[in-house]
């Protein structure tokens, strides 16, 4: 599970059929400072989460399909939460 | 689930027979910014997804060996969607 | 299962419903000489680690979701074992 | 699965039952520029892959258990095809 | 599964149950020329792997509940093997 960005939403015609009405969005991973690090994931959105939110977003494949309640989808990323606000140390 | 651009295609002769008949491309992550990020994926694509184009895949183990129609497939990643434009903040 | 070291805490009000009254934590993975590489991970912890402790964390989402007592859980990654004391060669 | 390049053989006295007989290849991940990228794998193979072949390797668990004929084996990565020759945009 | 080189051991009196009684070690990714690739991993041994060591590690989970023998615990890595000599092309 990482701790990611909202960059932008994602639309494609062309698609696995699970994948209808679903809100996709483009997660950049990034570090406790904040900072972009690695690969950007896209990730079914359910919380509505707006752009530059902050998100926990997770790689289960199995809540993937629950959330496109389609048991052979190949979804696997899923926004899991919407940070209020991350807590650093001092 | 990465954004990634198909880069071309691969061909194989000796390979595990799941793989007969299918399409396999070679898929480079991208950033929302489509700059190339991390390794190359090779994906099953039953889209037609066309050169340079954009595309979302999938690690998911169990549609890929849906996607090849092999319980005993060791297929991992598809092309899940041809991403029509990303969509970013302004 | 990363080596890594505790960063903060997140709060999250908007999320799985699988995530409530959960700990989740920042934890930044660490090579052996305590550098830190990679993205940071967001972990369920149940053990109370500490800030700038030194933790285990796994991926295991069957574990996960034995963690939040829900099978249906996109929780992925957990804080396994708070580490006393790293023992590398002199 | 990555396209990569057979890089070596690795031979292991200790080692998992289940490795008894196999062939163990060091593979290099490169991307479709031939660039070696990321960390090598080390992967079954039942294809017989020559040294610096382009090979794709999968990290399916099930198909790698299949391969080596042992459920519980802890086997992941596989050869799963050498590349006849790679095909790029002009 | 990796290649990795074994850096040190790791004690933790706060761990998951299933943990007790195991040998956690430090295995510091590798290429092959020896260099260290990518971030740590902590991995269960069996084979009692010396400092220095040059092992394959698989991140199977199964193997990895097998191998301390608890269904639900969250370990993931393994050590399979102890490399007698890597052979690289001349």
């Amino acid at each position: 599970m990482f701790l990611a960005r909202v960059e932008g939403t994602v639309i494609a015609t062309r698609k696995h059929p699970s994948f209808e009405g679903c809100r996709l969005v483009i997660c950049q991973p990034i570090g406790s400072d904040g900072q972009p690090e690695g690969v950007p994931q896209i990730a079914i959105d359910a919380h509505g989460a707006g752009l530059h939110q902050r998100v926990i977003i997770s790689s289960d494949g199995m809540a993937a399909r629950k959330a496109v309640d389609d048991d052979e989808s190949p979804a696997r990323w899923t926004v899991t939460a919407v940070v209020d606000e991350p807590q650093k140390a001092p």
